[in-house]
């Protein structure tokens, strides 16, 4: 059975809802944030060298990384669901949002979101990231149909990109994109998203 | 055949550098940085809504992001190159590296090196970062054999991860780690990484 590595208040709740809406059992191993500092605790780094969340742990096999994770469960336990057909352009562009995701997309999105915890960032680098979070969510916009996902259905990719558009959130960015805040309503209402919020707890950072 | 579009210094030679590895043929697009700011040129967007480079086009399919795009190319073209077999904990570890690239590792290299390009960080940010730039190095550094790759063979996660590592040595973040030091110089001896720098020019930033 996959255990599961679970930080509150983070990426790793995605790997709950990934069991979650493939039936699959799993278990939790909780780590819980400095509640003062919300860093992540060292229990974590006796887990994996990173001290990270989400790492799996699947018999001898520990590993690392979201996206990762999820082709990897999705391909050894997924029976076909929440994939597109392999090879082919449909298979593509889901690749491509689970790579997105962390990649290209969250990186000027956390760096506002950091700089807005930690006191705001400096002019150089403001001006840098804002090009980018403006075409990040546009395109991101762009490519989700009205009541649709981000492939013809439900899929990993919207998993993996859910915590994106929560950063996104946290940082105050979605109030310009009414069709992404309907998205993530969409998710939201999903019973295997309910039931991993149930189990996980909430994601987004109790911020004042 | 694949249309590579290539900017000048930056992530997009790596395409190249797999397409020399497998001895595929592919043709180059290539797009220029402005030469005072470096940012990427409007061409770019033009191409794919998020203005980035690497994007290939392969028919009618353009598709973004380095990691998605050296999985799908390996998976196409690739005839069992490149790869470790499918399924099993290689194979894990392989798409653990692919995603790690740009997900996990390149955020605070990348910010590193942007607060040096645009005159330092914030202490809030720095100190952030920092734990997270000593994590990943060590890591990366703990996981390389000597002489070896990252993974039994060369793969395409040497490809993937290599440009993290250039990023963390234009960032001067190299020289206390000799050993991922080395495995840069062993990745530079590859006749199909020369190829692709004669046809590509240089990935390094001509930084000051």
């Amino acid at each position: 059975m996959i255990k599961i590595h679970h930080l509150n208040f983070s990426r790793s709740t995605r790997i709950i809802w990934l069991m979650e809406e493939l039936g699959e059992p799993y278990e939790i191993v909780p780590h819980t944030r400095d509640p003062n500092t919300f860093r992540s605790p060292q229990t974590l780094d006796r887990i994996h060298p990173l001290g990270k969340a989400p790492v799996i742990e699947d018999g001898a096999l520990v590993m690392a990384e979201s996206g990762a994770i999820i082709e990897y469960v999705i391909a050894t336990y997924g029976r076909g669901k929440l994939i597109p057909a392999q090879s082919g352009s449909a298979w593509a562009r889901y690749i491509g949002w689970l790579h997105f995701a962390e990649g290209s997309a969250m990186m000027p999105l956390l760096v506002h979101l950091l700089g807005t915890l930690t006191g705001g960032l400096p002019d150089g680098l403001k001006g840098f990231i804002a090009p980018d979070i403006d075409k990040t969510l546009k395109y991101i916009a762009a490519e989700i149909p009205d009541n649709g996902y981000l492939t013809d259905a439900f899929s990993g990719a919207d998993i993996q990109m859910s915590y994106v558009l929560e950063v996104a959130r946290m940082g105050k960015l979605l109030t310009a994109y009414p069709s992404l805040e309907k998205y993530m309503a969409r998710l939201e209402q999903r019973p295997a998203y309910k039931r991993s919020i149930e189990r996980g707890g909430p994601v987004r950072l109790p911020l004042g």
